[in-house]
């Protein structure tokens, strides 16, 4: 065991926690990877989405999700993201949410956690139990993500690679 | 926006972590019970594990996972739990798992967080990107079992029901 100073006398600081949720972003962005092309846009089981639909959902959640904590503006949340059936645009689409999870996370002091918010007008929670639905949510869906890989044959990657 | 207090000039405290993981588990639990019986024990898509033997990893990490953080000493991974193919038998052990994780969380004073440990005498982390582990690793197969239910012609308990 080793020593904890008093800058971590709490459980998990603010620069962790977005560390924490790139670390499962970049392993999101390993996943869509895995997908054959047509598949990531059209497999699906029991009826549910292609998981390029469930990606499409984290985008419109973590980009805006994370501005309107900042700005306290109201954000829409807009799946109907164009992204042309092409995984190259997915994976880009992603790489600019991440700067823009990396830019206003920065302007979150971390007494603001604790703060009341409505996320996209209709969600109430704390800023801390807002991020982490969205971050749990990412993990949920793929989750799946990983269960199709398995039904298309495929090794998906290892979850603890972050 | 809601004013914060001294108090809570941290991203998450202890216990409203445990509150998170314990609501989390509440409905992992609501999947089980929706699982049919036998489904519950052989349903598989993809080579993958049936849904109990999710759970019985999910038993194995949690209460020992816990423990080892409290007392010190190496637990062991032990997933070859009896749950006899009976559904009341698991849930049973998912209950008794909820009371040893309550009680042993209470025995984790907030500066031990940042500790260095080694889980199961294998996983280096810290205590909270252990415990972060444990409750993500809960919600990716949890997620699977969706994706199972699905497959079944189930509709799952809502993903923010707690």
């Amino acid at each position: 065991m080793s020593s904890t100073t008093e800058k971590t006398k709490q459980v998990i600081t603010s620069s962790e926690l977005l560390e924490h949720w790139q670390g499962h972003r970049a392993l999101t962005r390993k996943v869509i990877e895995a997908f054959p092309d047509e598949a990531l846009f059209n497999h699906s089981i029991g009826g549910m989405r292609p998981f390029a639909a469930m990606v499409m959902e984290f985008l419109a959640i973590a980009g805006p999700g994370i501005k309107q904590i900042v700005t306290g503006e109201t954000e829409k949340l807009e799946e109907n993201i164009d992204h042309a059936n092409d995984k190259k645009k997915v994976l880009e689409l992603w790489d600019k949410t991440t700067e823009v999870i990396n830019e206003y996370w920065a302007k979150i002091p971390e007494e603001k956690f604790h703060d009341t918010i409505l996320t996209f007008g209709e969600y109430e929670g704390t800023v801390w139990s807002s991020i982490f639905y969205f971050i749990d949510n990412e993990i949920h869906h793929r989750g799946q993500g990983y269960v199709y890989l398995r039904s298309l044959g495929i090794e998906p990657p290892y979850f603890w690679e972050r």
